[in-house]
Parts: C-alpha cells; sequence; structure tokens
C-alpha cells in the first residue's frame, strides 16, 4: 500500500503520519521526491483498510493499493524513476530515466594489468564511465579459465586509479563480497546466480550499488522479485541489466536480445536499466545496431564488452569490440542519444532535440 | 555456386559464360546489380569444380560456394541489397536497405467501409504509404469473428482509391488467391502459414510482391528457406518480416519481439526487412518505442496496427494505436528516420547525417 | 453448455428436450454414450438460463457451462472418453481410452513400390495396426525431396491391399484432399498445418478420421482449438497426436517430447491421443524407451517411424527404426501394455493386470 | 582421454601404468569396475598420443580420446554405470540403473515436527526410502515463506530418528554446509543454484552424496558441465536430477517434464538419474502418470511431494500427493517396476520380468 502526501506536507506533519500507520503493525518507508513524499507500507497491509488510513491527514492525497506480488521496487512504491548515483574517481555518474545514457566498457575478463590499464584508458576516451572486467568469473566448464580472483581485483583497482573510471565486477560467492566491494564502485549480480537468494540478501544488506543480471530465462516478475530481495535488504540501489534471455535459435545470435523488456520495465519499476548486447547477441557484428537500437527503446544505460585483442581474448572473444571499433559506436551512441535528448554534452545549437516519445 | 564478374563485362560474353555454364547441367540465374552482374548456379553444383568455372572468361572476377541451405535468398546471390519495388495509386514505394522506412498502418480487420477508409486517410495523411486491414483472419477460435472476407476485398479497394495508399492483406488459402491479388499490391503470407508449403509454391508463382511473416517460433533458417520457395517458384518479391517470437514469459508482452534479426537477416541474406511491433508486442503502450528501436537496429519498413476506436475493435484491440497516437508516432519516425539518413524527405539542413553504421 | 440426460431417457423426451433448447436459438449436437445422453448447446449460451434450462424435463440430471474456450472438444461435451473407428481390410481398428494401444509404423516418406509394400508386411506381422508413409511431404528446404506425391498414393494403395493395414498419410494441400483421401484411412494434418485454417476447415467436412499433429510450439489451448475447428465442420474424429515441441537444446534430441500433455489432454478432452516419439527425439535410440512411457503416460495409441534401411532413407532416416528393432519394441510394447490392461490379446492368466490408475 | 585395461590387470602393472601416464603430466583417476579398470586421463591431454600411450602396456586393452567438454561424467570414462551408494539408518540405499527403483518422497518444507514425523512414517509404510522437506526454501518472493532454517534442520533428524529414512534437503549457501551436513544424507543443490559454482566447488569439496537438479533452462551439456565441477572438485557421489524445464506454455502443467532426458542422459553419463514429476507438472493430479512413465523411460529413482493436507501446505500445496493417493501410486510403482525387473522384492512367481530395453 501507498501513501502519497500532498506537495509541502510539514515535516512534522510526516512523521506524524509515519507514526499512526506504524501503530497498525506495518512498517513505512519514506520516498522523498522532488515534489512529492511517497510512504510505502509493508507487511501485511491487506487488514488495513484504505479509506481509514486516508483519514489520518488531510495531507494525504491518495492511498493506492499495490497488487503486485513487488512492492518496493514497483513503479507505484516511488511515484517517478528513480537515481542510481555511483561516486567515482571522475565524479559521481548517475543512472537513470532523466539522466544521459552511461556506457559501461571493458574485457570479459581482466586477464594482465597492461591490457585492462589500456583498455581502461581507451574507453575512457572514447566516453565511457565505468570499466567492467571479470575477476571472477562464472564458466560451464570446471577447466575453463576461472578468472585471476584477487589478484585480478587488484589490477581492477590500478586500472581505476589510471583512468578514474568506475568499476564493475561480479560478486559469485558471499564469502567474497568485502574483498570485492573494497574496489568496485558496482557490485554485479551475474545471470546465473539471479535467483540466488543468499547473494541477493547478502549484497543487500551493503549499501553498494548492484547491478542485477536478468536471469537467462527469468521472466519480467521473477526478475523484479529478485531485485526486490535487495531492496528488502534495504539497498534501494539496483539497476536492471537485460543481457539476452535463451530462445529457441542460438545459429546465429547466442541468445534473444529482448529489447522490449525496455519499455516494459518502464512500465512496472521505477529501476534504472541497462542493456547488455555483447552477451544479448555473442557476436560483434551485432552489438552497435543493437546497442543504438537500446537506446531507441529507452534504456539508461549499455554495457559492451571491448577487448584490445578480441581474437586472443581468453573468454568471450567473439562478441567483444576492438578499441576502435568501439570508438566509432561511441560517435554512433552520442549522435542517437542526442536525437532523444539524453547526451551528457551541452546539446549542439543545430541539433534537433527530440520530444518526450509518445504515449499511448 | 555464384559467379561474380567484373564491372563492364559485354553482353554477349554474360551469354556465353552462361551457355558454358549450362552445358555443366545447372541452372543459372543472372543477377544485375549497379556495377556488377552475378550469376547464381542452382541445382546439383557440388559436381562442380570451382577453378574449371574460372577458367571459362578472364571477365570472371570470382568464384563462390554458398555453402548455406538457402541459395537465392543469400547474401551472396545478389553481392548486395535488393530492392522490392511496389507500384500503387501514388506511385511506385520501393522497400529496401538503400532506401527510405516504409510504413504500413491499418487495423487488424477490415470492418466497415466507413473505418477502412477513414483510417486509410488518417494514416496517408500522417505519413504511411501502405494500408493494412485483414479480409480473411487466421483466428485460433472457429468461433471468433473471421474476417469479412469478399466483402472486406471489396472495401478495401475503396480505401485504396480514397487514399491512393498500396494495399497488404493476408492470403491463407490457396484457392483465394486470384481474388485476393485482384486488390492487394502485397500479399500477406501470415505466421502461421509460413510453413505452409503449397501455399508458398502458389505465390511463389504469382508476380506479386510477397511479405512473409516470420514463423511464431520459426528459426532464422526456417525463415529463409521458406522465403527461398518463393524464390525457387520465380518470385523475387520478398519482404521479411519479424512479428514476434513466442518465448516463455507472456505476462506483460504477447511474444518476444525479435529485433536482433534485423542485423542477424542483413549478414544472411539481401532481402528486404520489416518490423511488425504491434503483433510483436501486444500491446500499444510498447510499440512506439519498439518503432523506434526496430529503426535504429536497421529495418526497412515498419508494420503498425491503427484503429479508430481501438477499444471497439473485433480484433487486436489491445495493440492498436488510435489516430492521434500514430501522428504522433510518425513524427517520432521521421525524427529518428533521418538521423539514421533514412527518410524520404530532402535532409533538413540543420539535420545532422548519420554516417554508415559502424562494421565490426 | 452442456446438458446431462439421466440414464433410461425416453427417446421422444429427448427431441422435446433438443426442440425446447432449439427455441431459444442455440445449436445442439447429441452425444449418445453406453449410459447417458448428453446434449452440448452452441452459440450465444451466454443469453441462457441454466435454471430456466434444467426446468425443461425432470430428465435433465445436470446442467453445466463450459467456460473452456473450446466446446466440442472438452471433456465435458460428451461425458467421457470418445472412440474413433477406422474402417481397414484388416478389420475395424478402435482408438480411444477404453481400447488396446494401436500401433502406427512405417516409414518417414514412400520410396518405391518394394520399399512400402515389405515394409507394410513386416510392421504387419509385429503387430502394427497402420501404415504411415509420406505421399506429400512438408520440407524445410524447397531443393529438399518432396515426396513422389500421387504416384505414391498409389504405392500406398498396393501396400494397403497387400498387408490389410490401414494408411496414414498427410494432406498438405486443400487441392488434394479428394485425391489423397481415395487411399487413406486416416488423414494427417501436419505440424506445420496445424493452424492451417483453411486445411482445417475443408477436412472436417469430409467424414474422415484425421490425425491432428500438434503444432512446433502450439499451446494445448491453440492445439484443443485447432481440433475445434474440425469438429466445428462436422468431423468428430479426430485423434492428437504429441509429436515434440521444440525447446532451448537441440544438441542431442531433435524436439521436446512432451509426455506430460497425455494426462494433461485426458483431464481437458475426449478425444483419443497419439504420441510420435520418432519425431519427438529425432533419434532412434530414444524412440524404443519413449514408446514405453508413452503407454505408461497413459496414450491411446503410438506412431514409429520404420524403415528397411535407415542409413539410405530419402528422409528422416536417423529417426527410424529397422524392421528388426520395430519387431523387439512391439514384444517390449505388448509387455507394457498388458501392464496397463491395454493390449488387444486375450491376457494371459499369468499377467498382473494393473489397476486403474490411481486418481488423485 | 581414456585407458581401458585387460580383466586380470595386476595390481602392480596398474599402477606402474599409471606412473608412466603421470610422467607426461596429467592427471590419472582410476575406476575400478567388475571386470575392468579405466584410468581417465585429465589436463592437457590434447598434447598425448594415443598409440604411445597404448605401448606403455600389453595390458591396455583400449585408449579413446574424450571428445565431449565433459570428462568425468562421461559414460566412457567409466565403462559402464555407477552406483552412489547412501548409507541411511534404514540400512544402505543404492541408486544406479543396476538397482531397484528408489522413492523420494516428502513435504515441499518442513512445517512443524508432527507434520514431518507423521509424514516420514507414512512414507516409509508405503515404501520410500528418503523423506525429502526444505529447511532453506528458495522463494521467489522475500516476503513468501523461506523455511525454517536451522529447527527445521533439527525436526528433520527427529523425521530420520523416527523412520529410519535417509533425508534429502537443499543447501542453498556455502555457509550452511557444514549444520546441513550434520543431518542429511543428501544434500540437494536446487534448480536456481545449478550454475551456482561457488556452491558446487564447495558441495564438490564434501564426501556427502550430492542430488543436483537440473536448472529451469539448462542444457543437457550445461548440467552435466555442472556435475563435473563437483566431480572435478573430488566427489564422484552426484544424482541428477530431472524436474521440468521452462516452456512456453505454462497454463496446465507448471513446467515441461523432459522424460526423453532420460534416454539421453543414460547415453552420456554414467550418473544415476532421478525424476521429480510433482516439480515438473506442477499438478498432483499429473504426477502419477509421470511417475510411471519415468520408470519406463528408464530413471533410477524418483522424487514425489507429499504433504499431509496439500490445501494448507506453506509451499506447492498443489503438486503435493497426499499419503493415501501416494499409497496408491506405491502400488503402481511396484507393477510398473516389477515389468521393468527393477523392484526390489523378490520377484513374484507370476510376473513376467521384462528383458533388457531394446537397444537400436
Amino acid at each position: 500500500m501507498i501513501v502519497v502526501l500532498r506537495a509541502g506536507t510539514p515535516k512534522e506533519e510526516i512523521e506524524r503520519i509515519c507514526q499512526e500507520i506504524h501503530n497498525q503493525n506495518v512498517i513505512t518507508e519514506k520516498s522523498i521526491g522532488q515534489h512529492k513524499v511517497v510512504i510505502g507500507l509493508l507487511g501485511d497491509t491487506a487488514a488495513l483498510n484504505g479509506e481509514h488510513i486516508q483519514q489520518i491527514s488531510p495531507f494525504i492525497e491518495q492511498v493506492v493499493r499495490v497488487n503486485k506480488p513487488y512492492k518496493r521496487v514497483s513503479q507505484e512504491f516511488r511515484h517517478g524513476p528513480s537515481t542510481v548515483v555511483v561516486p567515482t574517481p571522475n565524479g559521481d555518474v548517475a543512472f537513470g530515466q532523466e539522466h544521459p545514457i552511461v556506457v559501461v566498457a571493458g574485457p570479459c575478463s581482466v586477464e594482465n594489468e597492461q591490457m585492462i590499464v589500456e583498455t581502461a584508458q581507451r574507453v575512457k576516451a572514447a566516453g565511457a564511465k565505468f570499466l567492467r572486467g571479470g575477476a571472477y568469473k562464472p564458466r560451464t566448464s570446471p577447466y575453463a579459465f576461472q578468472g585471476h580472483g584477487e589478484s585480478a581485483l587488484e589490477l581492477l583497482d590500478k586500472a581505476r586509479q589510471a583512468s578514474g573510471l568506475g568499476i564493475i565486477t561480479e560478486i559469485m560467492d558471499t564469502a567474497d563480497i568485502e574483498k570485492v566491494a573494497a574496489v568496485a564502485d558496482v557490485l554485479q549480480v551475474g545471470a546465473r546466480n539471479m535467483q540466488n537468494f543468499s547473494l541477493l540478501k547478502k549484497v543487500g544488506a551493503t549499501g553498494k550499488p548492484i547491478l542485477l543480471k536478468r536471469g537467462i530465462s527469468a521472466t519480467v516478475e521473477e526478475w523484479l522479485m529478485a531485485a526486490e530481495y535487495i531492496l528488502a535488504a534495504g539497498n534501494p540501489n539496483v539497476i536492471l541489466c537485460e543481457r539476452g534471455i535463451r530462445g529457441f535459435d542460438r545459429q546465429y545470435a547466442r541468445n534473444t536480445l529482448d529489447l522490449a523488456v525496455v519499455p516494459v520495465l518502464r512500465s512496472l519499476t521505477h529501476l534504472p536499466i541497462m542493456v547488455d548486447p555483447s552477451h544479448g547477441t555473442g557476436k560483434a557484428e551485432y552489438v552497435p545496431p543493437m546497442c543504438l537500437a537500446a537506446i531507441a527503446a529507452g534504456t539508461d544505460s549499455l554495457m559492451v564488452e571491448v577487448h584490445p585483442n578480441p581474437a586472443k581474448a581468453l573468454s568471450d572473444g567473439p562478441q567483444s569490440l576492438t578499441p576502435e571499433s568501439f570508438e566509432q559506436l561511441m560517435h554512433d551512441v552520442a549522435v542517437v542519444s542526442k536525437t532523444f535528448g539524453r547526451w551528457e554534452q551541452t546539446p549542439d545549437a543545430h541539433l534537433p532535440v527530440m520530444p518526450a516519445l509518445v504515449s499511448v
């Protein structure tokens, strides 16, 4: 259940309303937006009477029952999009519908110091805000390269210092959270662990921003419920990342990139959205058009695999761009993002700024 | 097997080369492009020796073996994108990678004269080039509205005259081809009939442009093979239409719109591509962002369901735009298409013309 | 809506009840079972009042509203399983839950007279009741063997005469119905044509038994609705054949054989059920265990591909059994069918006859 | 690479051969079967020359290269089925192709002492060998019942003592392994954690038998690779459990039970197989026929959810059998298992013992 307060409700009145609701044995969570304050009610809200709640204060504009199984991640719970702000050496970066497109780039796995530092510098120069790179790698085979682990974390730290980029890297084991969180600016929960509920609860207990990848055959509801685990554990900083789902045809593309999930998520949740066309298609050739399509579909950020020498990559070579093709892509990303009014630089006077997308 | 001739090969030499190849018991098909002539060899080409073919003439630039099961639809067979030109009362409309985005719009089914004529005029005014509308409707239930059949064809004809738009309508039965072809400018083979091989052969025997929708769970290869049936029957005018595939999650979107299939098709075939986000998502709210994403992914055309009163539509109401929201969409389609250099009007001097998409 | 009459309702009373209901502008269809008569009401039954119907006669035991979109195929419409009886030269063969397991065997396609006649004789000797064999073949590629067509029909007729087996063969084109029906005892509508509604309506207009294969990604409801098209056209003789659905993993098995659909169908429809593990798995090695599993799951019949020389088959060789392995399989089929009380020979005194399956 | 030794190879010679191979920088693992000894070679075997290995000893019968990505779980690695023996208070229970069908039964989650002890006694009396019951429950929603955790483990221990049944329960967090292993006879890795590689490595480091459920959309190869993680970590006691995969139609059955995976697995791996029709279908009504079908398909064991009062179950009620229907099911399981020669009691003299299944 959601209680929406009128603009200008005095602070003391907000406290009083919360207290009154508390007395009915439910938990309250405040979301303070630019204009409005929304109080989310959690717990056994089935027993509450909406009209009685309404009568608590004349400052209550509306009482809404959330009929979805997810509460804290639901659109209604915030009355507007939320922003996840991530501090990086180069400054704060904001993910969200009201902010420019954020691009995350880097190799599948951290291979050695030179490659990760150079890649970081290249992608930074091209306009990326974050470096991705795996220290711990989930690999289908126990005999495949499993990532360099702790030593790779040190290399990521060097790349962070050298480039000023924020770091996004995957956490696979609850035992590694502290180590990984010491280096990473965003913790990634991978597709295979999307329903590793122990891990979700524990990353929820940190304050770190979390990138939650969609499970390979997760429904939208299962994905939002996984995010709900993190929010329910106290961490509201979740970004949802579509990375392709399992389809019936894997002859040309490795996965089916479900771009329509972008407007679907937008209609259901306030959380920021990322799209990863590298895993989504599995082939470098298809990555640039799908990056541009993702922007047009409304994503807030992009994740792109870049490797200095894809042919020699220890993992995911076929889907990695070279630094050169990434630079070209970033040029196109900028043009299309500007068309949608979502690029950070001051808009060029000659550029058409696209109006808000039609809503039906 | 494909034989590529050098620019400027004399006509008689082309004939001589074809004759020589004929003598080896294979069929030849010529594709005459702007700069080059390509001869496709069909039949028992496994027995042919590429080097011997090469020696037939010094004008032969290259002999390529096509290892894919589809031949005539393959990229190699044409050495470049093909264009499907459709004559309409308002003039020829060209579908293809080198032409502006073509928009097809209209209701799921033809309900009565007023609604179809008015819809035609509205979508024409907004920039559509074709009117879609079902006369014969494939419906899951035998008790559901099956389309008005022949009388609907007459109404489509009236809408064609009133608006000058080309007509696209579905053909479900080989027995109806003549009747439907008398009115339609493009014959649509629906998703459920994508592997109705009797129908494919018979529409292949007409000269009409064919819109071949992807089967609900057709692999890319099966889809291209279905197109190959039409080309093999003598009709090269095929447009491929992605309209969503069956996925595991139908709670929010009716189908999974496989937008990555656009660059996949581009790498495999020379045929023009259409995307239908109305069937692809099943919900009007998701149609505009997915139209824009389809353009960014590289589609050549769009199909959009528009109904004067979606709430009262006899079929597919929830996925139909109102004429008003279609007009807004067309505005956005124009802006994004211009960004990609694919809008028909003379480019506005102030507009950035986007360079060719990065190729990796 | 269904009206169930008490046992012993006089014929004239049945007529009177039907007449009364007719007067309310709905269609009635009688199903006369061993003990009960059920009257199905079709048309605008939403307007009818169940209690008023009940009062028409004291012989009316029950009035049931069918809330499913399929009516004539629904379990409720018959109050018990239906039987499809097919006359063959060797006598009538009954398909249905109350009858022994029926085995259909034969090659994918009719290749020549010797192979089809010999195969017929071998599978007949082993216990099959029907010969399958394709005259018209739906093939993914236009360049693949398309079946010998009309001349193959003649060969099937010869095999029929030589073996006394009934013939099951596929119909792909409405134009061929008469020709095929002249030879076939059962017309097969293939997976790719399951939603070819023109074809469904036309085979529904014949009196022939129809084998309706499940579409490659048809939901249970879509499949039952396709059957409903045939029944609605006047033909109640439909057998439903599960033949594997499209899954995400085709590395080892070609399709996913959905055996659980057998009890699902049993709970929803009165129609007889067949399972085809040859197409369902695509590999001869997996066919025998899945035949036995299908019997245990409750199927009424089996379809098995048998070829005298699978390695040289013109189509579907890898999934075809040799006549020898088919004989071994039939031995096992008999043992398992007897365990379930579903084998035609007089039960051996030493055999445990299995009680009716537990219902929960 | 696999080295198969002749029957009767002396112990010292086996040691000498292993030593010689070691010298080539690969690891060896011995599997001692009833008649033969097989030495598995692991590591950089690509560099080895099969003929050179063959010449190490005249006792070497065969040298086989395993081309699959999984090695230790592959059929070739053992030359025959493996058996997982689990000690329980009632004695050792053997899982494997050469042993009787083992039935595991019990509730989804442990609710209280009375229900779990009574259920244990009821299913034991009906013929089950193991009690299943969740202490830690993976639930889609953070607000759903998450299992009683540690206190439930104590209740499982009481049920174990009261019934003598072995205990199978799920492990979700690497931090809980010790606690769970103190009570459980078999540790279950659930579908959602099938690719939680940290967990796989850690359960691989225990000696406990592991029940590895198939991930909701895991390919056969991914599943076998997950098992390979456990074997590679030193634990050969893995049982593979099919529990339904995600399909496109969830209207009637919750998942698609992939029974054909049983013969597929049999052809690829030596590991024992279990089938769980409760999760596989999601509906109690479909569980009994699918249990019998699973036996006919060749499974080695069954997992069945049983709850004293399904309507009031805290989780998975709709798919749970009552104790009464479980008793009926066990009767049928016994009859069908006997038909396949896979029931533990002395075969009844009147019973047909089924010959080995046909191999094609």
